[in-house]
């Protein structure tokens, strides 16, 4: 039985969001049918309406940074029933079946799909996916802060588990927008030192509310030459391109420079650059519903959230207009009224 | 007491080498000295010759593969006897007190010194070095096939150990040189499925003799595009500029694409070529004592050598000029008749 779902959709490359009606097939059996009731809006929300990275099909309704609550269960999922309350973020599919859908690290599987490639995603009143991608929300987690955690959120998150960090590595956030405010955030509740690099002073005081041991205005070259082999993690959130190869003279020995952000231009840095200090460069796709779920859990414990800024959904063009002049502080979540 | 020396040295930048004397003051408590019985010759010989690093001080005698016998031990160092046979690579001292030297990590220490900067090597009767970096060879280790082993093979082999490679590790050896034909030894050893990268097709024999499993001519890049998501480890040995990207796309999900060699211009490479498989570049400096004494061992317990053309000490200028010329196969020694 087919139904029709109601959502904000880019009708062209660039365009403003329209409302728009599309109908559904019936529910796969692996499938569940989610009840939007946030949505964050990401970078990549911009990207997709942009056709930036040219597989964008339109109308293209965004959206991948989901809280609802399941309306619909597919008859082969197990963990999930109606009414309970879950997250949904960038990825929806996989092949299930290879050796990384079976640990657990579905985010590695070679024919993943995206939430919002190929379909329509969470600016819109239901969204569907893989029951696998449904992650359970922990009662204490409250809806707002944890919508940004689906991409923003695990995206920070992911290299803490991926690279087994632990309270004696010392950590420094590189850029304070949605990502770093976050991964500041996950430092702290690892009980790690944390260094925030920002290009101005401006977030100074709140990146210290959030919880970092020291600030660093990075567009000054001198505040990092005498930082040398100074962290063991360097997570990197901005989308800039930096002076790579001091950044990583910042690393202590065996230290990683982890990308979760996308410098434009391609990084450029000089094998001794890597040698010297037995250094790496990483970079970190999403994360797997396991690693959501744990992410949730200290969520809840630290009681973790990004700072954010809420619009009604059919504001949605005021909040990404709002988005591409960089002014949110630091992630806008859609919310039915 | 003082004593003279002899050795072989470049007099100016990029010179041939010419036997001069040079007198050293009294042994260091912390001291040995070794009487060289060969001495490996290695691209960084040529560095220093050539003041690539711009920190040669002429006069200069090369020489940090060095094989020889302990002539004399300093009254600190316990775990040397005079009579022993040792070797001696890259490092020879360090600041012997920081976290890393006190974890065994010397290699990592920020204070470190080598055998030929600012001080004459192994090209020579004599050579010092601290107790520390003089490192026993294990009976059943010939001498000529081990002396690579001080410089190209321990940073063939320091990856291996330092992240921690097992046998369901698949390993990509890129460039059958000094390095790399020791490389597949290793993978070998290590019992990885390994394939080695060469521009041509002529040391294919070869490098199956040594160990490979795969043989892929490198320059066509079809040839590596069908090997995508096919390595857990690629070694690059190779000190040319190549595409990094197509290198990054064979690695496997967590692949690692570790430096060795020492390609001329910056790495390139974008971000996503890291994200989307949660892929890293790093590169591994030497090893220390500790890593050479395991070396050592495996070496003889798996029959690991370098293959070497062997030439006397007072050839060094004509072993030198074969090296320019890149003929050797795969690395010189240089021997005391």
């Amino acid at each position: 039985m087919s139904k029709v779902y109601h959502g904000y959709a880019a009708m062209e490359q660039g365009g403003e969001l329209e409302r728009i009606e599309y109908e559904v097939g019936e529910l796969g059996g692996d499938e569940v049918e989610v009840k939007v009731t946030h949505c964050g809006i990401c970078h990549s929300d911009l990207a997709m309406i942009d056709n930036e990275w040219g597989n964008t099909k339109y109308p293209q309704v965004p959206g991948h940074e989901v809280v609802g609550v399941v309306s619909e269960v597919g008859a082969h999922v197990g963990h999930l029933t109606v009414g309970q309350r879950v997250g949904l973020g960038w990825q929806s599919g996989s092949c299930g079946c290879c050796e990384w859908c079976n640990a657990g690290d579905e985010n590695l599987c070679a024919t993943t799909s995206g939430t919002i490639v190929g379909r329509h995603g969470g600016f819109a009143d239901y969204v569907r996916a893989e029951g696998r991608f449904v992650v359970p929300l922990p009662e204490g987690l409250d809806a707002v802060n944890a919508s940004p955690l689906l991409c923003a959120g695990i995206t920070a998150f992911n290299p803490f588990v991926e690279y087994g960090i632990t309270a004696t590595d010392r950590v420094g956030v590189v850029g304070i927008g949605g990502l770093g405010h976050l991964a500041i955030q996950f430092s702290r509740a690892y009980g790690c030192h944390v260094t925030a690099f920002s290009s101005t002073a401006d977030k100074e005081m709140e990146a210290r509310e959030l919880g970092a041991d020291g600030f660093v205005v990075s567009r000054e070259p001198g505040n990092l030459k005498v930082l040398a082999r100074s962290f063991d993690l360097l997570l990197v959130t901005a989308n800039a391109d930096l002076d790579w190869s001091l950044y990583a003279s910042m690393l202590r020995p065996r230290g990683n420079m982890c990308f979760v952000g996308i410098p434009p231009s391609k990084l450029s840095v000089h094998v001794f650059d890597l040698i010297s200090g037995q250094h790496c460069l990483s970079g970190s796709p999403i994360g797997s519903p396991k690693t959501i779920g744990r992410m949730f859990d200290l969520a809840v414990q630290h009681q973790i959230g990004a700072v954010t800024e809420e619009f009604a959904f059919k504001d949605v063009n005021k909040a990404i207009a709002r988005l591409r002049e960089n002014k949110v502080r630091y992630r806008a979540v859609l919310v039915h009224e």
